[in-house]
């Protein structure tokens, strides 16, 4: 199942001009096509847009998506879908002729889609570009009280590759990585109340540009919105840093992690009380970051409903 | 009164090996003189010493010192000694043949010099450069009961010049930033028990260096070493880091903050309820950076007592 | 004389509009003031305008000023301009209620001010920094064939400071840098026909920046602009690039340099064979940096005349 | 034919101690395994040795290598090597039990392996990282007289994916960037006498770094050593620099280029005379670099003999 790598989420937001100042304005992503109720958007080495923004009554995360290797795949896709009743439709959308949504086993909205209008990039128009110069889309991170069933599941069907995970001394697993293109991931896994979005991150050239968008931030006063680091992950070696938008959507600007090419890789194994895990720096981290999400999109209409996890517990360096 | 700059201290070690490992192998600072009992310390762009480091029974601060601008100004700070009825006496130290120890009406052991042995800098032997490089001494911070009638004490007598502070709505003053040499502070004083120091910074080429010290300190395991921070100041806009040493004395990390040298300069005024005076950025600070410091030597011998300051409070924002 | 610090420089431009993309769109520096023939630009940093463009039939340096201690240093300066034939003249200009315009006896049109209107500084307003983020004002460097004389007269009639010069086995000065301020300089006189400036150099927080000011450049497909660097200069130890605005006024992009405050500093001999001198890290220069500079208005109007010098010479390095 | 990536390269020395100066106390590799005739190298990243240095009368190239995904591929590559009739043998190597070595149809010593002893990396080991911190192997770049035939060669037969390329007029193709594991090169082809290879290029965090290394050559007065940059590259956008070890060998030290993973991903072309392809800023270059590589050995021993290329020309932008 040749799936490339993540592509694309599509939010619903609920003021569509409050998320263009925070994503146009502040964190610089790039404008491709925008009408009143939608905005697209895309780092300067994104040839397709790689964020959709939705008014919407209500905040969510309508889904999110992967590039795949061929339009041969979706149809793999519908297959597995098929196979294990898995809910599937074609959705029509922007620069996307050919884009299969399907509901996975845990309850997150994915679509997949081969074909898209590539767009010039940015990346050589240096004085175009604005803010940080946020470059291009990197993984998304999900809350899920499985993640030992929905890592293996992945694993199995849809062929993503294990970089990093956590567990407790029970082998039972917290938190797993995972991914398809030779980085850290396109896909992580969390332990917590879910199906909910954790964040989408984006890759940005080095720490310094993380430093300059708090500054940003800051200079317009959006202090709330900054919601933990600039630091060092132990987990993926990233350089990392969590914001908020006007919705509570949570954004990780990143860089600076390392390659997973190799077919004897190794993944890398955390327990899950190990503090430098999540912050290589140790430090007070928000309760915030540890217990909220965004709801995903339900098949059918409104939001999943969500499920508590078994596996309790707060690490002991959140405020 | 042609006080130069901030120019040294001297910090009593409980562990000279742990401290030197700490000084020297993690923050890179440069040996100029040791033997089993001191240790004398610089940057790069350092000419002369900076951080003495002293075996001693117990953890404290010998001394805060000042360079002059001639031997002459030692002399008139000998005259306003007798005239306030302070404490004072020539003391021998390494490479500084002439220097005066004097006990200021708070209770902090300061001392004067001028003639220095020059030594030659590594500034640009940067082969020779370790961990982040940390380039010159920058500031100390002080925390006393009494930062108003410090804070004008050292204008009026010593020439200090004031960059910012904070004050209530009673005009009561919280913190001051005070300088001699063109740059936002060679003396800060912070509202809390005291006399003690808070801090002594170093300052960096930029921020990436600071957040490499993260690493380096995290590499080595030294989590409990990373006390707050990176981050930047509201108050002197600067990057920072700060750390504790193996005795808890605390090094800040500084860089990019701004010139002071207009005579037409406006001290920058700051409401202590002002979340962005300390973190531009927003963000939760430990307890620990509010509340210890280290304490400071007596005139006579031992350490000052501490008096707690009647101006109470800690911001929202600690953990 | 108490000079404070280098303050303004007023370029004569050819197409007003050229300059202000230049300046404006890719430098990012800030407008203060504009109208249809003029331009007032400045830093982050900067609370007053720092260059001024002003349109003109031939591109040229109106004049280059300093900002001084009192009115008082300026009925000094008139005293000075008097005792020494020089011409002198009081001069209307925006925010600057008394200014005082003199010609140097080696041909240079200089101003002083003390009184400025201050305006709100941008530093913290970094969501509106636009660019590599132009801190402040550093430096100017003249082209002179007298370059042992200008510097005698401006440390002893102006009491600058000497930081660095280079000089041959006949002990003849090739270059001087000399400050006011406590940095490396806010003048340096470098051997060759004049009078002219070479260059007026901004102040940036890093090197990351300068190298984004490359990319910028680029990026805007402004190749001619990039005339030498990025680099770093043995003399001064700064991070540097220059850059050529459209009417080939030169600009330099400087961080990372190191204080003169000490008293007892020992100014810095370099041999002007040394090829680090100017370029720590080697490699080739053009031909132009070392030929080219804008000439400088006479005080009756039009433009000096050039003096060759009678030390020759042309570094090894250059292409 | 499944190659992984770029994994090793083996040199000639002539002088080890030298080159350990040069590769270890200012590059800042890190040894792996050394005696007195041979080095094994690596970055922080890096779990296996990647760099091979050893002694012999003569420097020059023993081989580049490739990590290949299973040992099968290995076997895959004989059967190339027979029906082709490409001479190759087993080599007996440190850490590669079984590792095939092949004289490609261009005259240059290329070897393949799987197994590997993997070591504990130094990526999150921050107080062990020397110098710039080189983080990873990123590619080879070779000289030779039949770019486009061995650019077809690599891509039929070894699997590579092109990434971009510069030709002229007529089509003739100048030089090709190719790549296995989604970067934009791990083999890199540029039009000249050969077979030679131009440089080995090892991944850096960020341009501060590179600039970093820049310092330390030069602080260890090695100013010969910095060839060329830094800069960045129009093709690949890397951030860049080119220095040179004490026998002449190229290495490259590059970060900041782009993803290739999309199958849809069309190559960039570039025209031959288009003066931002090498150097996005513009600027000079050095005759050096255009003219000057590293021999490499025949497969019976000794060296490749060398062939002129027909095409000729220089840009006008060298020195």
């Amino acid at each position: 199942m040749n799936i490339v790598r993540i592509g694309q989420a599509a939010f619903y937001v609920t003021d569509l001009a409050a998320s263009r100042h925070f994503y146009v304005d502040l964190l610089g992503l790039n404008v491709l096509h925008e009408d009143n109720r939608t905005l697209y958007l895309r780092g300067v080495e994104d040839r397709e847009w790689t964020l959709k923004l939705e008014i919407a009554p209500k905040a969510g995360v309508r889904h999110i998506g992967y590039k795949v290797a061929s339009d041969q795949v979706l149809d793999e896709l519908v297959t597995l879908a098929l196979e294990q009743k898995l809910p599937y439709r074609w959705e029509e959308e922007q620069d996307r002729p050919k884009m299969l949504r399907m509901q996975d086993p845990f309850g997150f909205p994915i679509t997949f889609y081969y074909q898209s209008v590539r767009h010039k990039w940015l990346l050589q128009s240096y004085h175009l570009h604005r803010g940080p110069g946020i470059q291009r889309i990197d993984h998304n991170n999900v809350l899920t009280p499985e993640v030992g069933a929905m890592t293996k599941w992945y694993m199995d069907y849809l062929g993503f590759r294990l970089s990093e995970y956590s567990e407790d001394d029970a082998h039972r697993m917290w938190a797993a990585w995972i991914q398809r293109r030779g980085s850290v991931h396109d896909l992580a896994m969390t332990n917590g109340t879910g199906p909910r979005l954790h964040h989408l991150a984006y890759w940005l050239p080095d720490g310094a540009r993380i430093a300059q968008l708090c500054d940003i931030l800051a200079g317009d006063r959006q202090f709330a919105a900054i919601e933990r680091g600039p630091g060092r992950h132990g987990i993926s070696n990233a350089y990392y840093l969590y914001v908020r938008d006007p919705d509570g959507h949570r954004i990780e600007l990143y860089t600076s992690d390392y390659l997973t090419v190799d077919p004897d890789f190794e993944p890398i194994r955390w327990h899950v009380d190990d503090p430098t895990r999540q912050q290589l720096w140790g430090g007070i981290a928000p309760r915030s970051w540890f217990t909220e999400g965004s709801v995903v999109e339900a098949f059918g209409g409104g939001f999943e409903g969500q499920r508590e996890s078994e596996l309790k517990g707060m690490p002991a360096y959140v405020a």
